[in-house]
C-alpha cells in the first residue's frame, strides 16, 4: 500500500488557493496566504538550525500565528510536542525533558518558563523576526510519520507522550467527513484549545477538506453565538460546560438553519443538557474520542441524534470498538465493560514508553480504560470515563498525578483524590489527606503547594483530612469510596 | 500504518442499516437488505466450493442482482474478473483464460459462451437457487488485497488485467468526496455499465458514503432526466455522448436546483458541449481517470467549472500528476507532454504481467500514455488520450487489438486502424487494408470476420483498401497519417 501523500497544506494551497482558511478576530487568511506564511516560517526555523525529525515544544495560545507555526513545523517535518499552556512550569519542564525537544517556541508572556528549562527557547515574535532566504519543504509526507505529540496522564502518575501520525490525523478527518458529511459551505468554529486534539483536529480537517475555520482565542458563549450568526458557522466543537453556557446565553433565540450541529465531546453528556438542546432546536452530534484516537472515533450520525439520545454513536467507517468483560470476553448488548477500540486513527503508542504501549494494546485493540456498553444495534453508551478520571470543564484530570504531587509534601502521609460533581465544571477534584503524625499542614498550604506544581484546573477544590483512606485487601485505593467520606463526621476541611 | 479496515458493506449495513442503498426500476433495497442478500449469496458461492482469493469471472448486466453478486464476492474475499458484456465470445474466453478464473457467473442469455469456455459457469438464477446454510464473511479487509480485475488493451494488442485493490477503490471514493463534497441528501445516478470502473466506482462510493444509487439497466436520456427530477438525483456520471443527448432531450426544460452536477469522464470534452451545458445551467464536473486509477484522479472542483472550462481540473487530494517531455524532463506550463500520475488510487499493476507493469511505472509514477498540459495554476488540460486510442461512445477502442484480428485473416497483408470523428459516438474506428497479392476479400467479409472476433463497438465502421500504409523509417505505423488517406483518390471502400 502507498503510504506517502502530498504535503497536506501545500496540496491544499495548490488545490484551492483562494478559499479562506482562517478567520481570526478581524483577520482572514486564504490557504495560499497560510501556505506562504507557514513556508516562510519553515525557512526561519531551518535558518535556526532546526531539522526534520527533531522534536520541538510549542507553548502557544489560540491565535492565527499559532496556526502558521504549527503548519510550518509540518512543512519541515518536525515533530511538534504540543504543550497545554495551562500547565505549571514544573509540568512543562517535565514534558519537554521527556520528549527530548530541542527547542521551545512560546508566547512572550510565558517567558518565565525560560529560566526553568535547559533547552533553547524562542518567542514567536523572535521567530518571525529571523532572516531566512531558503526553505526546504517536505513535498511528500509518509502517513506513518509522527506529526504531533500530546501528553496525557495515566494511572501511574507521570504523563505519557501520545504519538499522533499524519495518518492518524488523516483518517480521523476522513472518517469524520464520511459520517457528518462535508460541503463547500461548511465552516467550523474552533474555540477549544489548539493544544488539545479537539482543536488540532479542526486544523487538520480544515486543510484536508479545504474548509474555513473560525478561530477564537478562548471560549466566549456570546461571541460564539454571534459568529455562528454572522460568519455562517455550520459546525462547532464543544464540551458539556461550553454547550450549557451557549444554551443559557441563547435565551429564546435560535441558531440559524444552516448551523448543522455541535460536535459534543469531552465525556458523557448529561441527558438534561441534550434535552435542552433538542427543545431549542440545536442539533448535537455526540462523540467519543481521546488524544490516543486523534479525536473522534465513535460519533452519533445526524439521523440518530434524537432516537439515540445519550449515545456516542457508532464507530467511524474505518474504526471499530468492542466492549470487553474482565475475563476478556466480549460483553453482551447492554452489559457494561471496558471500551476497546481499533482503527488507523489510533495512535501507534507512547513516546519512549514501549512497556506502557504494550500494556494498552492487545492484538491491535487499544484499551481505553473507559466503561460503556453497546445496545442491541451497536450504539455505544459511555457510562464513565476511566474510573479514576476526572473531567473538569473538558480537561482530563488524573488523580494519580495530583496524589503524586501531594505525597511529595513532607507533612503528607497518604492521599486519595477523586472527583465531585460540580454545576459549572461538571466535576472538580477533591483531596483526602492523611497527615504524618504530629504534622499540622493546612488545606491552604497544600493548595499553594499544588499551585506550584500543577495546572490550576488540577488543584483540588477542597482538602479533607482523615485518619485513613479506604483501601482494599491488597491496599489498592478505593477512589469511589472516598466521596462517601465527605458526608461523614470524621472528615474536616 | 494500519492496512486493515472493516469489510465495507458489512460496516455500512451496521452504520446505517435503514438508508436506501439502491433504486432499480420499481425496487428499492436498504443497506441492511443488500448486506443480507449479498451475505446469503456469499454462502451459496461457498456451498459451491468457491474460496477466498480465487478469481471468478462476472458477465452481468446493470441489475440489482449484479450489485448483490459483486458484494457477495467482496464478502467472501474473491477477486472479481469483471467482464465487459459487449465483448465477443472469443475475447471473453481469452480474458477468462488469462485471469485463471475458476468459474463464470453469467446472465442466462449470455448462455452461448458456456460452450466456448473450459471452466464451470453458472447463471445468476442457478446461483440464487443454491441451498446453503452457512456463510463465512471476511470481517476485515486488507487495503492491499485485490478486489477487482478489469481488462484494458494496450499497444501490444492483447488486453491486460488491471489489478484494483480495496485501497484503490477506497482512496478513489474518499478523494472524490473531499473534492466534490458529500452530504446525506446525495444520490448518484448510475447508467454507465457496472463492468466499467465508471460504474463500479459508483457502487464503492455508495457503500463508503452510505449514499443511495439510482441504477439504470442502460442509458436512456429521457429516463435519466425523469429520475433526476423524481428521485432527487444530485450527481450523475456521464460520457460526452450521453451528456449531448441529455442536453438535446431537455429542450427548454431545466434540471432541478438540487442537482449538483454531471461527472463527465471518458475523454476530453468538446467545448461546444460544455458551453451548451453552461447555457442550460447544467453544472459539469470534468474529470480525467482510467481503469488504472480506479476512476477519477484529476477532477475540476465545482468552483472552477466555469473559469477553467475545458480543464480536467487538479489531482484529487491524495494524488499527483506531472507532464513529462520525451527526454523525461518535467514540462513547463502550457507545454504538452505525457501525463504521468501517482497516488494510492493507482493500480499496483497488471495481472501476471510483471514486464508490462514495469514498463508503465517509473519510480511510483504511472505513465498514462495520454497527452496533455498544465496551465500556470496547475490545471490539467487533456489534449488527447493515447495517440492510438479511439474513444467511441465512452468505450475505449484500441487499434492494435483490431489490427491483430484483421491480420489473422488469410487475405490480409497489412492493416492500420484509426479513429474518425463521428457526430453520435465521438469517434468510430476505421480500417485501412493492404490485401495479399491476388486476394479479393471485401469490406463486408472483413466486417463479418471482425464481428466473429470482436465486440460490435470495436468493429471498424468502414474498410478502406490501399496499396501501402504510411510507416516511418523503422516501419512504425503512422496512425495519424491514415486519416489523410481517406480523402485521397487511391482509397476505395
Amino acid at each position: 500500500m502507498h503510504e506517502t501523500m502530498p504535503n497536506f497544506l501545500k496540496k491544499r494551497a495548490f488545490l484551492t488557493p483562494d478559499r479562506t482558511a482562517v478567520y481570526f478576530n478581524e483577520e482572514t487568511i486564504s490557504f495560499k496566504e497560510l501556505y506562504d506564511q507557514s513556508s516562510q516560517t519553515a525557512g526561519k526555523l531551518q535558518a535556526l538550525g532546526v531539522q526534520k525529525d527533531q522534536f520541538i515544544g510549542v507553548l502557544l495560545r489560540n491565535h492565527l500565528d499559532t496556526i502558521v507555526i504549527l503548519f510550518a513545523l509540518q512543512l519541515v517535518g518536525i515533530k511538534a510536542v504540543i504543550l497545554n499552556n495551562r500547565l505549571a512550569a514544573k509540568e512543562l519542564v517535565w514534558q519537554l525533558n521527556d520528549s527530548g525537544a530541542v527547542t521551545l517556541i512560546l508566547e512572550e508572556d510565558f517567558y518565565e518558563i525560560k529560566g526553568e528549562i535547559s533547552i533553547p527557547s524562542i518567542t514567536k515574535e523572535e521567530l518571525f523576526a529571523v532572516q531566512a532566504d531558503f526553505t526546504e519543504i517536505q513535498e511528500e509526507i509518509n502517513l506513518s510519520d509522527i506529526c504531533t505529540i500530546m501528553y496525557t496522564s495515566g494511572t501511574t502518575g507521570n504523563p505519557k507522550g501520545v504519538l499522533q501520525t499524519y495518518g492518524n490525523h488523516w483518517w480521523s478527518a476522513v472518517g469524520s467527513a464520511l459520517n457528518l458529511g462535508y460541503t463547500e459551505s461548511d465552516r467550523w468554529l474552533c474555540s477549544v484549545p489548539l493544544f488539545h486534539i479537539s482543536g488540532y483536529s479542526i486544523l487538520m480537517r480544515s486543510v484536508i477538506y479545504g474548509m474555513p475555520i473560525i478561530l477564537h482565542p478562548t471560549f466566549d458563549a456570546n461571541q460564539a453565538i454571534e459568529d455562528i450568526k454572522t460568519k455562517q458557522v455550520t459546525i462547532m466543537s464543544v464540551v458539556g460546560t461550553m454547550l450549557s453556557r451557549i444554551v443559557e446565553n441563547l435565551k429564546n433565540a435560535q441558531l440559524p438553519d444552516y448551523f448543522r450541529g455541535m460536535l459534543l465531546g469531552g465525556g458523557p453528556a448529561p441527558l438534561p443538557l441534550l434535552q435542552a438542546c433538542m427543545e431549542k432546536g440545536i442539533p448535537v452530534f455526540q462523540t467519543y474520542g481521546m488524544t490516543e484516537t486523534a479525536s473522534q472515533i465513535v460519533t452519533l450520525a445526524p439521523e440518530y441524534s434524537i432516537s439515540k439520545l445519550g449515545s456516542a454513536g457508532k464507530p467511524l467507517f474505518q474504526a471499530e470498538y468492542k466492549i470487553l468483560l474482565e475475563d476478556g470476553q466480549t460483553a453482551a448488548p447492554r452489559e457494561a465493560g471496558e471500551i476497546v477500540v481499533k482503527g488507523p486513527n489510533v495512535t501507534p503508542g507512547y513516546l519512549n514508553r514501549p512497556e506502557a504501549t504494550k500494556e494498552k494494546f492487545n492484538e491491535g485493540w487499544f484499551q481505553t480504560g473507559d466503561i460503556g456498553y453497546s445496545d442491541e444495534e451497536g450504539f455505544l453508551f459511555v457510562l464513565d470515563r476511566r474510573s479514576d478520571l476526572i473531567i473538569s470543564g473538558g480537561e482530563n484530570v488524573y488523580p494519580a498525578e495530583i496524589e503524586s504531587v501531594l505525597l511529595s509534601h513532607p507533612d503528607v502521609f497518604d492521599v486519595g483524590v477523586t472527583g465531585l460533581q460540580d454545576e459549572t465544571w461538571g466535576q472538580v477534584p477533591v483531596a483526602f489527606i492523611v497527615r504524618k503524625d504530629g504534622a499540622r499542614v493546612t488545606g491552604n498550604q497544600l493548595q499553594q503547594y499544588c499551585l506550584d506544581h500543577l495546572a490550576k484546573y488540577k488543584v483540588p477544590r477542597t482538602f479533607h483530612f482523615t485518619e485513613s483512606l479506604p483501601r482494599n485487601a491488597s491496599k489498592k485505593l478505593l477512589r469511589r469510596k472516598l466521596t462517601e467520606l465527605v458526608s461523614e463526621d470524621g472528615v474536616s476541611e
